[in-house]
């Protein structure tokens, strides 16, 4: 039994410390329960703009905020760090690396994480961006080739060392391969001014016939017409077949030689072993409108990993943060009514528009309703809701700051290999980062 | 042969981009040569703030520069960035892990290393303290077991986990001994309120009977007086004899519990392989006063790395960033004397007096003279020197930002486990730090 002091009040676990569980901790604050959050990180990460991380425009510690200091001025709160293998409902039991607790209520925001659709050639080879040693990894990666690239005679080999593909014309790929875009427009050349720029090729690769699916066909064409000012050549239509870690084959028949394939083309639910198997489906956790698992009483989901169906979302909510956020609040407001022996109250998405970033001045903003924004006003939105959302006042200044460093001075300050990328082939130590 | 695009001017090989490479290069800047620079790592390493890396206080990212960003004014400049191996001074080559290159001329400034002084079992299991990914592994490793003191019911083990041993009161023990200080004091007991920090204990080692030892009396004093405010242990004319990752053996024969010791008892020098013997001596390059080697004539040495014995300093001078970039500075100057047929003119180091700080609001000044000073004026003149000296206005004014966040919060920011520390004995794959 993992050692968590005698209390009087009901136990609630969490796990994960993402936007969801952070949020739902902070809102049970003053509540007669005992509080344990697990988390197998120390911290909870700010994952929109991960993918800045990895273009050298942030540093990774601007992104991240330490749990513990966050939820702080909760009581009666215990916060572990580690991994939860399995859920035993039967028993009200967890298991976890450092051993297993009992609860009276558990709620699972644990998320979502990348899927690859069993690829295994492109699991090995192409990089994720859902956690921050990803971010670092993929920067280290980058940047390393370009050191390679200075340094190798071969053509053939330069030019793959400097190409990217990114495969998924959502928020994330068009995100990174815009910011990489700006990076070979008007970094990268002053870095390596001995490479030949012209036979860099950034390709991003969609599957469906419009970019940002999930948005309006103004936000689509837009991005499409944006990424080519940042020198993005956008393959639609087009799937990515297998991947050696030299050579991309496309659904198209082509051959794309590259050291750098990023796979932002989906996610899926990332939840603990041991539910029912009618509490699943399509790899998240299937909830009522109280968020309540199927088939349990006192277990909840929240976040990416819930499944709540209900008009308009007929299979469940987008797995965004404003969701995890808002289901989060709503959690909180559930449990003190069950606590007190009141009536649950359902959960109702209110859908405050979705956006994305393609660079500098450049960004797409759809609004509730039916109205759209593009360019600079849209960019300025997209900046001051990132910069609101962020956790903690100290990160917020110094991302404002970078921000602002960045578009005077053309510049992005962290082109650092800090740890060097080793090939996952060759990693048998570390843990295994999905 | 390392490809670098060919020149009619001669060809300076620099190896090393600290404090004197840095240096050296952009006082190169307008000179009919051509300018390679190698390094193992991309950037530059602020190495006076590396503590506060460790201890979290200021994120990685911002004591680190681009060698190539920083560089890029230099015409006729080419980055590298390759382990530079040896050093074959009959055919003018130097042997790397890319391949070889031809020089005119040959400046080493490869700083210095940890040195164990052949002891294995502190080697294995200590922490030094002089690269990034050391400075990041200390961090996590601290973290690390607080986490895990919070889930043993092992009285001792919870004691060693919180334990924490720094060996050799030079400023980088004090400096890390103060920081670990301040962190117990004001941010650990409010991350872990479930941890009873007196039973922590913070010693510091110094095997000779003052701290500071190559400061002023005034100095060593007011140390040791400001480390006791900060809840350290001081233990004068005390070694370690042996550790095994669990129990530190001192000379006094006391056996001290703890998962973490910090070596900062010692440097050597750095330097590539197949100089002739009678060039080195106790682990450093002798030069004469124009930082020649000794027994070549077109290799030099400057930094740490360089032994110029001199009035007043008969065994060379101290491995201090001042001198480096002192010597950065002149070797410039006489290898353009050298290009035009001039005579050199001999180095002589200006000592503008050296300083440590011990936490918040306490440090120590040694003033060029006599006049030392202490307290407030100290830290304030401390903070000026470090914050001008920090290489890039967007890493100088992060760096303040973090400070006066620091200085008025009582908190600090990046108290994050970004990648687990994993045991040297079960790093198979990672480069070893040394």
């Amino acid at each position: 039994m993992i050692p968590i002091p005698e209390s009087k009040h009901p136990r609630i676990i969490i796990i994960g410390g993402g936007f969801a569980g952070v949020k739902l901790v902070k809102k049970l604050k003053n509540l007669p329960v005992q509080i344990v959050l697990f988390d197998r990180n120390n911290y909870h990460t700010f994952q929109p703009l991960l993918y800045q991380v990895a273009t050298a425009g942030l540093e990774p510690d601007s992104i991240a905020d330490p749990l513990r200091k966050q939820l702080e001025p909760v009581k009666n709160f215990f916060f572990r760090m580690a991994e939860v293998y399995s859920v035993d409902g039967a028993s009200n039991m967890i298991h976890t690396e450092i051993g297993v607790l009992d609860y009276d209520y558990l709620v699972i925001a644990t998320g979502s994480r990348t899927n690859f659709f069993g690829n295994e050639s492109i699991m090995q080879h192409a990089f994720a961006l859902k956690q921050i040693p990803q971010a670092l990894d993929l920067r280290s990666h980058i940047l390393q080739n370009f050191e390679a690239a200075t340094i190798t005679e071969d053509p053939l080999e330069k030019k793959s060392r400097m190409n990217i593909v990114i495969v998924g014309g959502g928020p994330t790929g068009v995100e990174v391969a815009g910011a990489l875009g700006e990076l070979k427009r008007s970094i990268l050349p002053k870095d390596y001014p001995e490479l030949d720029f012209s036979k860099m090729s950034i390709i991003l690769l969609e599957g469906s016939s419009s970019l940002l699916g999930g948005m309006s066909d103004f936000a689509s064409e837009k991005a499409l017409k944006y990424l080519k000012k940042f020198h993005v050549d956008v393959y639609l239509d087009t799937l990515v077949k297998s991947y050696d870690g030299h050579s991309a084959l496309l659904s198209n028949g082509e051959e794309i030689n590259t050291h750098t394939v990023v796979w932002a083309a989906g996610v899926k639910g990332n939840y603990p072993d041991g539910l029912k198997e009618s509490s699943l489906e399509r790899d998240r956790i299937v909830v009522d409108h109280y968020n309540r698992v199927a088939e349990y009483d006192n277990i909840f989901a929240i976040g990416d990993i819930a499944m709540m169906k209900s008009e308009g979302y007929e299979n469940g909510h987008p797995m965004l943060a404003p969701v995890a956020i808002q289901q989060g609040n709503h959690m909180a407001m559930n449990l003190k009514r069950l606590l007190k022996g009141e009536e649950l109250k359902p959960f109702k998405y209110f859908d405050k528009g979705s956006m994305a970033t393609v660079g500098r001045n450049k960004a797409v903003v759809d609004l509730p309703g039916k109205s759209s924004l593009g360019g600079f006003p849209a960019w300025v939105i997209w900046m001051f809701v990132h910069l609101i959302s962020i956790i903690g006042f100290r990160n917020k200044l110094i991302v404002f700051l970078n921000w602002v460093w960045n578009y005077f001075t053309y510049d992005k300050g962290t082109r650092l290999i800090i740890r060097k990328f080793i090939p996952k082939k060759l990693r048998k130590t570390e843990p295994e980062l999905t």
